[in-house]
């Protein structure tokens, strides 16, 4: 209820929208750089603008896309799909960021299921999608438009001799006008994305992100990683994953410059720090292993300014933010799914651990933390009473949380949407504790967990002192049937080059540092298999510890 | 419209409140420092949000507020000022800060117009608020109750012999219980706070904030001053105007220190700053003036990190920049003012500007900027035609701003809500320039314009001159009726201590400097008449040099 006398109206409402970040970034940052990629691209936040508006009119001119349409991208880090993250909502549009190395199977899947009118695709996953056009043109004759990014650093010129693709992106924007009225939402709540979960199983549910969660999201994200004016982001993390962790839009907030990369190296990653003085970047703790672990001659020592990283995903090995301090490097833990656009919480660090060992600090860091400022609430609970487990680091429960960070629901599943959002919070399925200090620490998934004797087992911990051996590179654990305890816990390791190591010795180094109840029944050594965003894909581990475990 | 598959629900929706940055802070940095105040006072954000729970609790269970109700608080910076800024939102209740220093008239006006149901009261207060009520009490006797702020640092103990003081405030605190219910918005744009501009005049207006706007701009606040987690703010600008620019809430969001202070001394400014690290404060262009020209036995040298000034109200002095960067502080230079919620702009730093002399950067700096993260646009605008201004740095026009961080209407007084929003433009009434860059820079109060041969003249070019003048203090313009010219401009002058000067050598200094249209024609030297809040009451001199000039 308005007070006497106040009224809404256009000068004191607007719906809130990460659009008007670019916009502000376009007169206050103008002519500071907004994107720079390999040699030959170099943008001012003024010409990203522009170029933004004349996507945003070509896509309602000459592509048809209207108010609520969706618009689907497949690419890695190149400085098209960033302005994607802008052009498509300035059309109108919803924007679905789609993994680049999806199979033709997967991707005719999700573009059926968005009803996608657009699609841009980068010319590495232009077969695949091709492929998909044909495989949708057996059942419609309603397909998507495909619009072809060629890489403008390498300056490929592909001839279209492909079927489907009926413009390249850098001729589309010849036809835009900067005259063209932006389409900003009409209510803050309107969709600005979708992102397809779990698009490798039939299964995967369309995460719908409004105006309003990308906004809140990115100013929290940029007070989360502490930024400064005009911060230099390295994209070491893909884009096409939770829009970015709100990484594009949070940029344009901030006036920063956005180091685009095809391919996150660990010697790209150190190059790239080196020349354009990084100061934030992400990644997943696999892509933190990997730095840790590069060739000596790749690494370039870090001067000044420690380089800010926020990691998520999984919970990181304290070993391995150990080794990214000592090389420089200031990680921040954070705890985010795509239900919650990237990061939701954040391990923030306290002045009095300044004095502990600096084993004891990459443990506490380790840690998920607490809700960040744009977040009202997490809490580990238990599923079915809704209570709070104790603070004792060790009941488990699931973590929950909500706020206005938690996306509008999945797409076309109103059934899922409810189930998810049961009891008033969003229930994101993982497995977690609380610790005396009130932080939260996730362990498991709950599908990767392990009942062993009717006991929990979680997997994160035997795998973080897996990571403490000498001769291990990275590790995960999966649970194998088993007649007698139910379940098992397996091991699979991968062994930094030049070492050697079986299974005995990986065995009792573990049993020396565990609980009984946790003792390894089998190593197995192998790379592990790894999801696009660098998650290690635990559910082709299981089938593989399954029918290893069996042949035993 | 929400896509389908997509709900509203309070997992992924909750109406943006300050509130929710207290309730964070006890969670997060439950266990850091939230407040100082003296030797006494030192509380913890954990105990910070317990008692501003019981100071809701008692203010619905014992003091009979109710949703939408006005709760008035006159008071220096002291710890009990800060907990009014949750505790009274947290009971449903709208915060109407003060000036501790009105008198008993313009008290009993306010809070008749305010119709407060309660009014705390700083002892050095008490006097007036007292004699506001007597006066009230012939009109109706429906009285607001009365809460006593005696001086925690000093333990101070009043008996109150007073006739309305019905409770202490740490007497209250004992009532109050932690099981209370905090009372949030039910819609965001509900009113958290009105406060009463130009109270000593017969005109002031009740301007209205509401949830949603303090929440974006305390994002906005912490975002434009480059805060880091856990700052060290120092309340150096009275925490009474504009909700204290939004910092104690911004302070919540960041978990940072609030460093209280009842009188803002240049001796106990840089005794703070010394004893408890401050990263930031705030001040209008006087405050800074008076820390540039602090006797060297008051000035500690700041050691390490430079502490970050946001400074606003009026347009800072390049002389005074310069200075207060010399001493080791940052400046903000930030258009602002009541109706916009404190900080509007920042006048953001260019990395290319570091090449240029000092002077150079420190005039560049002094300007107004553009619109903040949090406020949608600003221009600078004819205000018949609402046309911008061409990028001249010349051609003076009305500041205009538009956004959600600008108030929801004057209290009670929709006609002049509607003429303030005219255009769909929240029309400040101030003076700007666009400058080439895009910058503004604020020239003048639209009322405090000299229009001399029917060409404006701005008075602050005539003070900036005045203000590099080695003998002068600090100096301010106003137009004197003349019966030739229409206006003519007059300077107040205050010199510093042990120094001469008589009117021709400041005349003949200005002569030299300005084009001559802008040639002084009276100077008067005297000490100036400031606000509460710092600035200069140009309605004083404007009446005295009518008279002076007259007599000449």
């Amino acid at each position: 209820m308005l007070m006497e006398g106040s009224v809404r109206c256009s000068a004191n409402y607007v719906p809130l929208s990460p659009i008007s970040f670019l916009e502000r970034a376009a007169n206050v940052y103008g002519d500071q750089v907004s994107i720079v990629y390999g040699d030959q691209v170099k943008f001012t936040w003024k010409e990203t603008f522009e170029r933004c508006v004349k996507l945003a009119s070509t896509l309602v001119t000459h592509l048809g896309v209207s108010r609520g349409d969706i618009v689907a991208a497949l690419a890695p880090n190149v400085p098209e799909l960033y302005e994607l993250q802008f052009g498509v909502p300035m059309a109108g549009g919803v924007l679905s960021n789609i993994n680049p190395q999806y199979d033709s199977k997967t991707v005719s899947r999700l573009l059926e299921h968005s009803n996608a009118k657009v699609v841009f695709v980068d010319h590495e996953s232009l077969d695949a999608v091709e492929e998909a056009i044909e495989i949708l043109a057996r059942k419609t004759s309603d397909l998507p438009k495909i619009i072809l990014i060629s890489d403008a650093d390498k300056s490929l010129s592909i001839a279209p001799t492909c079927n489907h693709v009926i413009f390249e992106y850098k001729d589309l924007l010849y036809s835009g006008s900067l005259e063209f009225d932006i389409k900003r939402p009409i209510d803050e709540c309107d969709a600005i994305a979708v992102t397809f979960t779990s698009g490798t199983t039939g299964n995967s549910k369309g995460v719908v992100y409004s105006h309003r969660g990308a906004y809140l999201n990115s100013l929290a994200a940029a007070l989360t990683m502490e930024m400064h004016s005009m911060p230099v982001f390295l994209w070491s993390m893909p884009m096409f994953h939770c829009n970015g962790w709100c990484f594009p839009w949070a940029m344009a907030a901030q006036g920063g410059k956005n180091v685009c990369m095809r391919v996150a190296s660990e010697k790209n990653i150190f190059e790239s720090i080196a020349r354009h003085h990084v100061t934030h970047m992400g990644g997943a703790p696999t892509v933190l292993n990997m730095i840790t672990n590069a060739s000596p001659v790749d690494i370039i020592p870090i001067s000044g300014t420690s380089v800010k990283v926020m990691t998520g995903g999984s919970p990181p090995p304290p070993q391995v933010i150990l080794k990214m301090e000592e090389l420089g490097f200031k990680v921040y833990s954070c705890f985010g799914c795509t239900e919650c656009y990237g990061p939701a919480t954040v391990c923030t660090w306290k002045p009095e651990w300044a004095s502990l060992p600096p084993e004891t600090q990459a443990s506490l860091k380790a840690r998920h933390g607490l809700n960040h400022v744009g977040m009202q609430e997490i809490d580990v609970k238990d599923p079915i009473t809704m209570k709070s487990v104790p603070k004792d680091a060790k009941t488990l429960g699931e973590v929950m949380l909500r706020g206005n960070t938690i996306m509008c629901g999945y797409f076309k599943n109103a059934k899922a949407t409810e189930n998810v959002f049961k009891g008033g919070w969003y229930r994101s399925g993982d497995l977690g504790v609380i610790h005396p200090d009130g932080y939260i620490q996730v362990k498991d998934r709950c599908i990767d967990g392990i009942v062993s004797s009717g006991q929990y087992i979680s997997s994160i911990s035997i795998e973080v002192v897996l990571f403490g051996h000498p001769k291990v590179f990275e590790a995960a654990v999966v649970g194998a049937p088993d007649d007698h305890f139910g379940e098992v816990p397996c091991a699979f390791v991968k062994l930094k080059d030049g070492h050697n190591a079986d299974a005995d010795e990986i065995i009792e180094y573990c049993r020396t540092r565990l609980p009984e109840n946790m003792t390894l029944k089998m190593v197995v050594f192998e790379d592990l298999p790894k999801t696009a965003t660098g998650k290690t894909q635990k559910v082709i581990l299981r089938e593989k510890a399954k029918m290893l475990y069996a042949q035993k």
